[in-house]
């Protein structure tokens, strides 16, 4: 069974996050919530899911991990404004384990500067984002390049949490 | 005096509206709110300051108008899902009319393609998407490029206001 470390602030987007949660739990899979600061409730945008940030960022090792999925929403845009979440995202995608990302999660990807010559999907809004960032954007609802898993928006999460289930 | 466009949506930076709504009404300019519904009440993302929208984007002429504003926060983002938003900012800049962009604002340049080339600042979260899209970003109050005024975030504001009155 996996462990994967879900890195969300404020304003996460309510699905992208309860719904691999939820998918990871009934496979078997551990996952732990990681913040910019433990004991803190960061809540969904649309409808106020809360959720307690289990473990701090800056405290938390890649080794103890074997993936890392980033939901959607305003939390990327916020978390990618502090160097930790920037950090250990960018050491994750050089491990080779899996990352998980929708919706608004490649903006991480591209402040860590990790989206060079890699196909993926997103949000609408961060398209010229993506391919500015010097990576192919691919308009369906679920792509895996390596160990990149990607989709759009919460339509796509059926397929986004099987092609990550697949990968653990 | 001035007309000046304004192109906002849901979840703006609320102080980043209303301070320079302000400096231009007290320096006897007009303000005309440009949003995706002509009637909506769109609202802040901190205090929630309700603004109705007075004219639809896809019905605005640039020609109607002597400078473009563009507020942060969330706004941005939701307007470049759109259309609409991007061609009229597109439009807007190649018209060498003042652009004024505070915060996030930046990220209606990029899906516009209109970045490159240019010095420009920002919020913090997006100096990766500035850098991509081929501008030089600066780390200053505000920064005056032609016809582009930007600043950064809410504590830029007295600076910012008084560079684009400055412009009118």
């Amino acid at each position: 069974m996996a462990k994967i470390a879900v890195i969300v602030d404020q304003g996460f987007e309510d699905s992208e996050l309860i719904k691999p949660l939820e998918a990871f739990a009934n496979a078997g899979h551990q996952t732990v919530i990681l913040g910019m600061k433990k004991g803190d409730t960061v809540k969904g945008k649309k409808e106020g899911t809360p959720i307690t940030i289990e473990e701090e960022i800056q405290n938390a090792n890649v080794h103890d991990f074997d993936a890392l999925l980033i939901p959607g929403g305003h939390s990327p845009d916020r978390l990618r404004a502090h160097p930790q979440p920037v950090d250990f995202t960018r050491e994750f995608i050089d491990s080779g384990k899996p990352v998980f990302s929708i919706c608004h999660g490649p903006q991480l990807l591209i402040t860590a500067k990790r989206l060079k010559g890699r196909t993926l999907t997103g949000y609408k809004s961060i398209i010229q984002d993506i391919k500015n960032a010097g990576a192919t954007f691919v308009d369906q609802e679920v792509v895996v390049d390596d160990n990149l898993v990607t989709s759009r928006h919460p339509a796509d999460l059926p397929a986004f949490c099987k092609a990550c289930l697949e990968r653990l």
